[in-house]
This record gives structure tokens, C-alpha cells and sequence, in this order.
């Protein structure tokens, strides 16, 4: 095999493909939204999930202030308005209606669900102790809702720089790993 | 849209798929691999990752102790290794042997880089301060190989329980995220 090196600054493209995923929060009864793909499970149950959400963002903080997040997987039929949201601030722009997404209750917290996405995921904050230096939030997972109608959903993996991934085939490899 | 409540315990598989990864460490002259897929990007550059690696794990101890690992990079073409590799442990495995791995001198750290991997990082660790709570490792990513002849590569996304996704097709959508 052959190899160069690579720059260091594109190493993120390498390692980010988990699937986009849209994060809302609400706040004073407004929405808001926004595309995250920096993320990790951190323990299986109750699902506890790292999440990167930067300073920057609009998003940080509501969820400081109100500790609550729903978690929703898009697939590619709707990458345009995943790819909207990472683009816009919910600082000056209602996203929900920008991208033409549908905000619905969640059971057990403030922030809404999207009715576009296959996967919802009602989080409570858990642990703030790794904010302050990597933005890092850990949530726990408190209800999760799945649309039993999609099978094999095409989600997206960010590349880098509006380039994804779209998820492919599915295979069984025997496993004892859970 | 329909919605069913789906079990707690099963979330870890909605959001787990970002590919999975070799991680390889070495102690004594003697290197060990195991799989990951609990890991997300901290910060841009230099590259920060956090690596939630067990401490159940045999590499957990390697790694606390030498502070140098390498992330590599699997494709589906090796689908079995890297399953095999996370069904074994160093303990009593020297897996680069069981499994036909060829361990190759890294440039700035002790554990090996994996020839049959088109992506190697080498890393160093970085912070530990959430390794008692959560397992979790940061690492710097201080020098990143690709093998150029490799043009999207099908990296294998685990689903749960040796249920994996295929990376499929590359779409590009216009953004200005990074």
C-alpha cells in the first residue's frame, strides 16, 4: 500500500461520519434547530450521549438554560434542510419555518420533535462538567421515538465541507459484540 | 408519520453508526488492536478526539500507561478482521496474528500503524480528566496517513450486535459549514 501524509486540518472529514443529525431545544415557546455530527455514546442504558455543541451556536445556549434536547435522524430526502440548519442561526431565523419542518410535542420535555425525521429522541441534560472546556454536554436519552415504516434509512455522514456520505448496504457479520 | 416507543437499550444503535475504527497500542514491544465506535471530534485543529474506551477493555490499562495510540481506518474488505479483533482480547490474543494484520513502525509514537487500513492516526493522549467518569479519552491526532489510491472507501458503520452499514454513495450539497 501506498501512503501520504495527510493535513492535519482535514483529519475531522476522516473520523466525522456518524449520521447528521438535527438537535432541537426550545425556548420562551419558539423552536429552534440546528445540524450536529460531533457526538459519541458514552453509556448504553441508560443512553447516555457526548454532545459537541459549540459556543457559537445559538442552540448553547438554550440548552444550557433549559437542559432538555430532542435528538432527531434525518435521512437524505431532506439533506437540503439538514444542510439549511447548519447554515443559519436560529439567532435571527425560525428554521422550523425557513425549512419547511414540522415541530410536534414531545412526551416528556419542552423541546419539540420533527415530524421529517425517522428517529426522535428525548433528552434531558445529565453532566455540564465538560462544557466549559470542549462544549461537550452529556444527555440522557429519556424516550426515543422511531418511525417502524422506515426500514434501512438512507441517513447522511457529513465529509466535510457539504460533501456526505449517504448510508449504503446492510450486512451480518456473526458477533458476539453488543 | 407513525411512531413507536422503542426500547431504551436500543438506542445506542441509532446513533453509534460513525465507521468503525481500529485502535492499536504496544507496551513491552508487544502491540495489541481493538474495534471502536464510541468516538467523536472534539475540536478542528490540532485534530482532538474522544475515545470511549472500556476499562474493561485490555487496552484501556495500555493506554492510560504509554498516553499513545493509533486510530485506524477499516474498510469492509476486512470486515471479518476487524469483527474478530472485537470479539478477542489482548489478554490472552495477539490478534495481529490471529487475524492477519501487519503492524507497521508509526513516525512519532510507539504503537504500530495497520497496513491494511487506508487511514492511520496517530495520537497521543491529551487530557484524561474524564477517563475515571466516563471512560473517555482525549487524544490529539499529531500525524494522519492515507492511502491516495483509496477513493471512497466502504467503511463498515456498526448498527448493533454485528449488524453493520455500508458507506454508499457520495452526494455534495452546497454549504458553507466547515
Amino acid at each position: 500500500m501506498a501512503r501520504r501524509s495527510l493535513p492535519l486540518s482535514r483529519v475531522y472529514g476522516l473520523l466525522e461520519p456518524g449520521p447528521v443529525v438535527l438537535v432541537t431545544t426550545a425556548r420562551g415557546g419558539r423552536p429552534n434547530v440546528m445540524a450536529m455530527s460531533w457526538y459519541t455514546m458514552l453509556e448504553f442504558e441508560p443512553p447516555l450521549v457526548g454532545c459537541v455543541i459549540s459556543n457559537r451556536n445559538h442552540s448553547f445556549g438554550i440548552l444550557k438554560a433549559t437542559r432538555e434536547c430532542v435528538i432527531a435522524i434525518p435521512a437524505v430526502g431532506i439533506a437540503d434542510k439538514v444542510v439549511g440548519c447548519g447554515n443559519t442561526s436560529g439567532a435571527d431565523t425560525d428554521k422550523f419555518l425557513k425549512f419547511g419542518l414540522t415541530a410536534s410535542p414531545a412526551a416528556k420535555i419542552g423541546a419539540p420533535l420533527i415530524d421529517e425525521c425517522h428517529v426522535n429522541l428525548e433528552c434531558r441534560v445529565a453532566d455540564t462538567g465538560m462544557v466549559a472546556k470542549y462544549c461537550l454536554f452529556v444527555v440522557e436519552v429519556v424516550k426515543a421515538w422511531i418511525d417502524p415504516a422506515v426500514r434501512n434509512p438512507r441517513t447522511i455522514h457529513h465529509l466535510g465541507s457539504g460533501n456526505f456520505m449517504v448510508a449504503g448496504e446492510r450486512i451480518k457479520l456473526k458477533s458476539r459484540m453488543k
